[in-house]
């Protein structure tokens, strides 16, 4: 694509002074609507060095209004984020509902390797309702020399051209066919690249702005025809019901509870230690039905811990800032570092939990969020990351026995609200949703362990063995 | 204070047992207690290597309910925060109200360099309503050294000990010292340290513990007593009105006005690529009265810049998480790193104007809020960076032209909100607020300058010359 490209095309003073003078406000009135409509969007713009891409950046944003925009720059050094997946830094930085999130390279600047992991990033985004466009900046090698040339010839830039420039700048026609390769391979229909001969300033700039004011319409257009979004028809459940043939009658003794608390005790406070020297992350999740001691486990796991390698990670309902991004972003911002252990209680699980069962988002967003849960946690797990997932289950019976317990004890009625009761009602649609997940969502990198609850002593210590045995072998295959 | 300390003192397993029991219900009610009034709650803990921090630590946020409290390790390297005044970190980490924040070392990594800033900082958390416990650990060396050999003869836990550990272990006696005189200089009334011999864990646990009750239990029955807060008699201010004596006829040419841009914008342009060169941070701040022309001049400057190097930031009412914390939160997470340039559309100086002459706030909190933001501004100086702070002025006459032409204007119409009428009417107080804020905070470190604005061209370009002349003068300085 690139090859063919006509780079001499330009635009003379006068028309170009014409037809900016009808894009901008065009432009802004376009993204006041956007704005309006909650539609989020992400421009990208990648290229060669010196092709102009702050100045056309800057063309493009000051006719955005600044309350509703930010610039997210290429930053070639990490720090903190290679502690992170690949990934990590571009979910931080995802627009909220009706706001721009400008990048320079982003997620390109890792290459071809990652192209299943761009595609999946951006196809969740578009899928959600995020608009997004990218632009490559293209300059001939000769133009590219020329401008190296006078950028170094200043004063005040001549430090932005090093020697790793001019060595970037004499392997131009590998890269060029590195870049169109990938170029191709991340064209897609939700997220498709504009190129953009980038030689003439004006031409790039009108390129930009129309591109963009057309997206935007389109966009909206869209939005205003609402067709209601198709639901591909899931394929069928393996089984009928894991959690119904589940033995409910798991018990433990007390001297032996003593004595497996104090083995599995030690074992992790030593395992913690070393998953922590290995730089392993570990991420430990509990969903559970409402009083099925989720809290308790979380206690007896965590008490073996060093406080200064864990975090426990309540979740309940998002704040505003939360329920304006995408379901997945305020979880990507509590992921756990190189080395460090997070256990969430309750998780993005809700997705297709309480969110599919309250109604609290659409079939078609819970149906995708399979996929996406899945592709999350492999990503997790590429980076290095050991996950295990937790199903603590009572049965009916036993929910009603500790709800009536919590409210006739004093010191554990603070634990008792109304919505306990509401859920309860709700117990098949629970349970469906539960098996669902269940199958749908263990996966050979992230299983999930389902806990028979009903004897708590067995539940803790059913925890306990399986993050004994997960991290133990995890610290044997590195 | 620390020579002095029993460190033999040990409580008996069974008397601990029973004081533990007691303590762990009355901590988990307090906590709850404190959570419903919305007290945020900082427990720092310092101490020896090897005194038990980490198990310490734990014990206490075991009895915390988990959704309430975050712990803050230690991080030594800093990567991106070095990049930022000292405080920068612990700002961000500061609790919500009715949180804790639970931090290991925190701002005394750096020792006794930042007496001065410490103060500061405790101060303001405290005077906002934050309780702040301080905790020092103390074992003998004899001690520090048996427990290090025992670390280091543990397979999982030898390489927590390298030659580092054992000079420090070394210097014990002048790090004795160096601790006494730092524990002395930051022992206040407002942010108290608990000397805790630490050398029996039972009796270390039960005095932190105790410790927390009893501070939770003296925060609760102030607020319940509800003093309102004594407002300390202002100094009078200086003078009459600084804005009435401004000559508003300042006006420029076209020609003049086309000239200048361009001069100061280049300058501007080469300005920016040496500060970011220089790695110097830049924040620029712009108030005034509604459509004085604050978005006009932001946009004639940043135009000049590299998008990848500068961010407007727009200030407008505080998000839920926002109203959750300090005033000073969501500004401290948005200064500038090295070599970056931040323009505030508004800023903190709302607490001074319109939080004062809405009533967003009590009187006590505005008049503290002028030492507060001096001293936060101070922080940012001493570390590097240049503030500029613009004050845009027109005259009651020229804001309602203004607005009658906003209002007429389809293309501006959106920009009219029944807001800046109610805001018109409060004219005259706003106009005490802004001289009284001119006054106590035109520092020599960050100087006010008022912008006779009536003409948007002079305006425009005196905020030009006024942000070249500082960038100009900060670069020969370095």
């Amino acid at each position: 694509m690139l090859e063919k490209m006509d780079l001499d095309i330009s635009v003379p003073k006068d028309s170009y002074k014409n037809r900016i003078a009808k894009l901008t406000p065009r432009l802004a009135a376009l993204q006041r609507e956007m704005f309006a409509k909650g539609i989020p969007c992400i421009i990208l713009f990648d290229g060669w060095d010196a092709a102009g891409k702050g100045k056309l950046i800057n063309e493009l944003i000051l006719r955005f209004d600044p309350r509703r925009f930010r610039v997210f720059p290429m930053v070639e050094d990490a720090g903190t984020d290679m502690k992170h997946p690949f990934l990590w830094r571009y979910w931080q930085q995802i627009p909220q509902k009706g706001r721009i999130s400008v990048f320079e390279k982003g997620w390109y600047l890792c290459g071809a390797d990652r192209v299943d992991e761009i595609d999946s990033f951006e196809k969740t985004l578009s899928d959600s309702g995020c608009l997004i466009l990218k632009f490559f900046l293209h300059i001939s090698k000769k133009e590219q020399r020329k401008r190296m040339e006078a950028i170094d010839a200043d004063p005040a830039t001549t430090w932005r051209i090093r020697s790793h420039e001019w060595k970037k700048h004499d392997r131009y026609d590998k890269l060029l066919k590195e870049a169109e390769a990938l170029l191709e391979k991340t064209d897609t229909n939700f997220a498709p690249w504009t190129l953009v001969a980038a030689t003439d300033q004006r031409y790039a700039t009108l390129l930009i702005m129309e591109t963009v004011c057309n997206a935007f319409e389109r966009a909206l257009a869209a939005r205003e025809s609402a067709v209601p979004e198709a639901i591909s028809p899931p394929p069928p459940l393996k089984q009928g019901s894991i959690l119904r043939d589940i033995d409910m009658d798991k018990a433990l003794d007390e001297s032996t509870y003593d004595k497996r608390l104090k083995y599995f005790g030690g074992r992790l406070h030593e395992l913690h230690f070393r998953t922590y020297e290995k730089r392993i992350p570990v991420l430990i999740l509990f969903e559970g039905w409402d009083a099925a001691g989720k809290g308790g486990a979380i206690r007896r796991l965590v008490r073996q811990f060093d406080p200064r390698g864990y975090e426990v990670i309540p979740v309940s309902a998002p704040n505003d800032d939360e329920r304006g991004h995408h379901y997945l972003w305020r979880f990507w911002r509590k992921i756990p570092c190189a080395g460090r252990l997070a256990v969430f209680d309750r998780s993005w699980y809700g997705r297709v939990l309480v969110e599919r069962v309250e109604g609290f988002c659409t079939e078609a967003e819970w149906r995708r969020a399979y996929r996406e849960i899945n592709e999350f946690e492999e990503q997790l797990t590429r980076s290095g990351a050991v996950i295990l997932k937790f199903w603590m289950h009572i049965d009916s019976e036993e929910q009603l026995r500790r709800f009536k317990d919590r409210e006739s004890d004093p010191a554990k009625q603070w634990k008792m609200t109304s919505e306990d009761w509401r859920n309860r009602q709700k117990w098949a649609e629970y349970e469906s949703a539960v098996d669902e997940m269940l199958i749908r969502t263990s996966t050979r990198c992230a299983p999930w362990t389902v806990v028979e609850a009903n004897s708590k002593e067995y539940a803790r210590i059913k925890v306990l063995e399986t993050v004994t045995a997960a991290m133990d072998k995890a610290l044997k295959e590195r």
